[in-house]
């Protein structure tokens, strides 16, 4: 069994630097293009034999050391009595706005209500046969709580924002009722057979390290703590979080992401050998040349000088114009590369 | 004269901490959007009696301690050559693709070629008659690339991206260019009557450490050198460097502008007292009631500490649908709360 990834996750020594990519089942895939084509996105992540599909595509091309459930952080919001659509963007039809509209969320029973999830990672887990592990995955209470009341990506999110300074009664217990379906949530997905889980704050970034604080680090740690302790390793994600990773690392885990606008050698000083680090590859590196791609590769490993605990990957999900030659190149040379070390 | 800015820029004592605010003139103000019903965006930048006008109107309506030319970043782009229209964001016809693109673009003659600029300065300086100061403005060279360059605003700025990894040549050269443009750009706006400068790096912080190092920072460094030691202040704003304050302090400047996702405590604590700074109020608090108001304007200024060399100001360009009461309350806080300390 590959055990690089999960042993890197707990900060063991391994043979070599694992390597995963974010997205990695996706758009600049032509396998999943032609899947696509015939499927909308909601459909994929709904039938449990094509979502398993996707889900090995880049493990059989790319080699990585990790399979991650293909799915959305928006799939549990259905069942809590949101109508999502995708426009190619999320949508919400009927977002949460009052105080009413948060006491209307139902918690799902996940078995019932998401079983299609849960029956993907059993598929996985049987298909993988240990090949490499398999990661659950769910977003943070704030980013979820971003797409629920804005009802739709945004740069400023200025209704959910609205909500927080003027509303902040129910925007806690909106905050409280999504901290509570996600544990139960990423629970049934390690019951399951997940191996690790990641939670992916996409917006966090864009408070202010004092909100982020108040607003979005409370629940961010319940959660975590709600997973943990069920043996898996948990990795911690906030996108834009780079000047606040003293913050962040609060909330726990096992392993924090890093997207690529802070440097990695610094952030490992900061955090300490406590944490696992991974991520940290500029995705549009991937538009540049072997050159460049090896040279940052090389870059990004000197920096974080042999230290035990770092996962590679990009420090966002990969983007869809990129050629797929250039994902497989990079893996190449983090096997290549933190091989010789 | 009303010196404080000036003087916070410098690093002097002041009787209260000086606030103006980014975009101060514009759409959040009904003033300016019934100006805005019969001129179009470019009209208003192209006419310098319009230009002054909606320049003073915050002046007049908020009491701010500066006023900032009103002008966008990509204005002396035009004269360069390419074809720049508001739909309502900013698009370029003829983007810049290749080294015969570069070879193509000229060196404006400030006097001939964006002569409104010039004259709006030389009228608000009349108009202003020493009430306050007032900034002039151009966009970082790396900034400036990502329009040129994609023709558009973009969140990842693929091509720009592209031309950076694999046709690093022409990139410089654009850089080349656009540096001495900026300079000549900035030292006539100086010429002309301007008491302090600010150069925006809007995009800055979407490149790592290291390619900022490489891509951006020598051609910042070196406009900033251009202008500087001509008397006036430099405030150079990268949005989105909290992780790489370090070296964007590197580029010099008098001022170095925050963002809202960094704390300016501990920003002060890394920059030393060499740096003044400017911003760090998260431009959505202003949609809150007036308590989360005071209280973010007061925790700021305690982050701040009574130390010399802080204009207060948001942390990015104030937002179109704010009420501009929020605004002004904001402003009379930072009188109010900067004295009694």
């Amino acid at each position: 069994m590959n055990t690089r990834f999960l042993d890197a996750c707990r900060g063991l020594p391994v043979d070599r630097t694992p390597v995963w990519i974010m997205r990695q089942a996706g758009r600049y895939l032509p396998e999943y293009r032609r899947l696509r084509a015939r499927h909308s996105f909601l459909e994929l992540c709904k039938n449990p034999e094509l979502a398993a599909e996707v889900t090995m595509q880049p493990v059989d091309i790319l080699g990585v050391d990790a399979a991650i459930l293909f799915s959305d952080i928006l799939t549990p919001l259905e069942p809590m009595g949101l109508e999502l659509d995708f426009v190619p963007g999320p949508v919400f039809g009927n977002p949460v706005r009052s105080m009413a509209d948060v006491k209307n969320l139902r918690l799902p029973e996940m078995d019932e209500d998401v079983p299609y999830v849960l029956e993907t990672i059993r598929i996985l887990r049987r298909e993988l046969a240990d090949r490499v592990p398999l990661i659950g995955f769910g977003g943070a209470p704030f980013t979820l709580a971003c797409y629920m009341v804005e009802g739709k990506g945004s740069r400023a999110y200025p209704i959910l924002k609205k909500m927080m300074y003027r509303a902040p009664e129910v925007y806690h217990a909106l905050m409280e009722k999504v901290s509570g379906m996600l544990i139960a949530y990423l629970n049934a997905q390690v019951a399951a057979g997940g191996q690790a889980v990641q939670i992916f704050d996409t917006w966090g970034g864009i408070l202010s390290p004092s909100d982020y604080e108040r607003y979005a680090l409370p629940y961010s740690t319940r959660v975590i703590a709600g997973v943990r302790g069920k043996g898996v390793p948990v990795i911690h994600f906030v996108k834009g979080a780079g000047s606040m990773l003293d913050m962040v690392k609060r909330a726990g885990g096992d392993v924090l992401g890093l997207d690529w606008q802070i440097n990695l050698g610094s952030a490992r000083d900061m955090l300490g050998p406590g944490f696992a680090v991974q991520g940290n590859l500029d995705p549009t590196v991937l538009y540049g040349t072997t050159q460049i791609i090896e040279a940052e590769v090389r870059r990004i490993l000197q920096e974080n000088g042999g230290r035990p605990g770092h996962i590679f990957n990009l420090g966002h999900g990969i983007l869809p114009d990129v050629p797929p030659e250039n994902a497989a190149f990079m893996v190449e040379c983090v096997q290549r590369l933190s091989q010789m070390r």
